[in-house]
């Protein structure tokens, strides 16, 4: 009798693990300015893992200054790695989470947390590659008990424990073969942030959000929150080219105090905003809590700097979001993710990812088409942020289509930069930091 | 007409920074072994300010493994501390918490924020160096405008305004001097984690709970949450030996999950727990406020890991906490810690802040102290932990005397370690670390 080959062979352990700097000097055209942020540099604290035969890409997205310390705080998790194999990821991902000595720099926050993220997103990106599909669809042909084993329960079990994530993706398993070929044949919404940035004048608005709409987006963003009378003027401008019931988000990149987020949405409440995104501190749940029942209809969406899965939990809890918004590289990665789309899927809160940066459009879709095969089994309500940004750097670039994302095909976790942008964007030796 | 000198003289910028990677072999002996962290190699992110005359010393602390990237993340705020004089104390925290780039990285949460935390500690340590005095004496004797001046209100003005924290200090102004009197003659309660490390056996727990209440101490703490059998076994013989009313706090150490925590301080009930410490996960207040509701009336204290003002406020708006336990070293130094002062003065909870590790019990020390004299003005149901671990290698170790701290009465934040200290511990170069 002749035994099939097994998928993933065992022989293949990670040889080699390399980190870059890799800034780009985006604060020159104010793209990405919002209130927080009036000057990123958008960039990746990057890492290569290779097994000899593949490579594994991943990163945590910063915005310029200490990315140097994120790319070190990566480089520290070596030791995790080398010399294992990818199958055993669930368990790499709970070393690394669970390191009673590391854990102490978070716990499960921050510089560490997100370099977890880009360890744990490189070895998916490396697993995919060795099963030749895209992430997505590695991630939607696992079984339920695969999945759940992925997923560190350690602080959710008071709202979600193993027993009942089996129960939601089981009752997710009929259909997955439909929503595959619907995944491949229609992509997903995409909405653009790219008219909103808080430093562009009315006429650049003004044509983006015309542009928008052109392009078929169902839904745009305008940054908010610096200096109430520009909101109100650029919402109604918006309000104006996009016409009546067009959903235009606002996010206020937590630029607010509560009571300040009250008053200030108030005000901005006759041009409908269809979230209001980050209006105060991630961190403060029990206030995101207050503003949603004080703005209510309008709903409340939070989530690119939350900083794990129990905010994530309490979030849902106290009904504080009506959109969850997951990072692809600030929990946990993918593993970390899991949990937080089991949490949403149980509250039947949409996920809306934040993307934009450096690579998380490319990342994030994985999540979504994911999240609408196995896990909520739904696109309704659900929209992927996409920032025309820095695309150009990856080997396979997000396609949006019509105002949707277009589900990925190649092998990975579409997370690879050209060796030449790697090469030229290194901070501070590659030559367009040297030339400038 | 002759104008007297300025206290501050303008022209002292700081001019040197140093950073070192100082660790501790503690795991050697199981000293400060708990249920989540069973082998921690106590460390210090040490920096040293220096302005020409005198020198700054703070610090992070963490249990070993990522020193290296606390350090790394010290050293990133070089750049806004050089060339600085320290009495723009209150602008240099506000730029290096506000950086936006910076900010990226947490925000104000884990290895960033720690960071800024030693600055700032060394800032302080500098400051009162040059005056001349104790970092308690020197805070209690600024105005209550200028104590308000030091806090970034930020995410807290809906349960604290500067009006507000304005009113709590002027309240206690009366008094301050009879209060400096008694700090001095009298000192301030403590109470010792040394019997209850987990990793010590039944014998040696015994005979330090006999040495503790001989020692004048008025309260002990067990660690908790490995294995139940064995925590009842451990507390019954505590309680037999300290006799019945004695406090003795348990802490958990984060291990449990909401509904664990509540099955096993059941368990524990019947030997009276003086108050169960960080029950579950330090980002987790609803689950806080759960357990304190369901294990009522035994009292939830937490603190060493909460990240930063934003979580206080919230666990003191959900009732979650009947003690604060406030770190000297994770939040962002004495101006958040004053922050934390106010907030919990307002809701009228007691902070017991959280020592032991390296230096801890020199910094809190000072922190209580200026909470007795300038805000709370109270010692009622207060302690300061004290472990008696690593103080003989600082230069103005803690003295406790009859289960009291002593106030410090050198200049300075008693932050400063001995340099033959430095040396021998420095990682992974100095002879300690060579020869293991």
């Amino acid at each position: 009798m002749i035994q099939p080959a097994p998928l993933l062979p065992s022989t293949l352990t990670i040889q080699t693990f390399e980190t870059h700097d890799i800034r780009f000097p985006t604060s020159l055209e104010l793209d990405g300015s919002d209130a927080m942020n009036p000057d990123p540099d958008y960039s990746a604290a990057y890492v290569i893992l290779g097994d000899g035969e593949y490579e594994g890409h991943g990163f945590a997205f910063t915005i310029g200054r200490g990315n140097d310390i994120q790319t070190a705080a990566i480089r520290a998790l070596e030791p995790y790695v080398l010399g294992r194999d990818v199958s055993d990821l669930g368990a790499i991902y709970r070393e690394m989470a669970h390191d009673s000595q590391l854990r102490w720099l978070g716990p499960e926050k921050g510089v560490m947390h997100m370099a977890i993220s880009a360890v744990v997103n490189a070895l998916w990106d490396l697993r995919a590659k060795r099963e030749g599909k895209p992430l997505w669809r590695v991630l939607s042909e696992m079984s339920p008990e695969e999945i759940v084993d992925l997923v560190d329960f350690r602080y959710l079990t008071d709202e979600l424990t193993p027993e009942e994530a089996l129960e939601i993706l089981r009752r997710a398993e009929p259909g997955r073969q439909e929503r595959i070929a619907q995944a491949l044949e229609r992509g997903y919404p995409a909405y653009t942030t790219s008219p909103g940035w808080l430093g562009y004048d009315d006429d650049k608005l003004r044509r983006l959000c015309v542009q928008a709409i052109q392009d078929g987006f169902s839904q745009i963003k305008l940054k908010v929150g610096a200096d109430l009378d520009d909101d109100i003027r650029r919402m109604r401008i918006a309000r104006e080219v996009c016409g009546d019931g067009f959903p235009i988000a606002i996010d206020a990149n937590q630029r607010w105090d509560t009571t300040t987020a009250v008053r200030w949405v108030d005000a901005l409440a006759p041009y409908q905003p269809w979230w209001v995104e980050e209006p105060t501190s991630p961190d403060d749940v029990l206030g995101h809590a207050t503003i949603a029942r004080a703005i209510a209809p309008i709903p409340v969406a939070t989530g690119e700097h939350v900083q794990n899965r129990v905010v994530f939990k309490q979030l849902l809890q106290a009904r504080a979001i009506s959109y969850l918004q997951l990072d692809a590289a600030r929990v946990a990665g993918v593993n970390e993710n899991i949990a937080i789309l089991l949490l949403a899927a149980k509250f039947g809160i949409p996920v809306c990812p934040h993307a934009g940066g450096v690579g998380l459009c490319e990342l994030v879709q994985h999540l979504s088409f994911f999240d609408f095969v196995a896990v909520s089994g739904s696109m309704q309500d659900r929209v992927i942020e996409y920032v025309d940004h820095l695309h150009e750097h990856f080997a396979d670039p997000v396609v949006i289509d019509h105002g949707r994302y277009r589900a990925p095909t190649a092998p990975g976790f579409s997370a690879t930069m050209h060796p030449e942008s790697i090469a030229a964007y290194s901070y501070p030796d590659g030559p367009v930091w040297r030339s400038s």
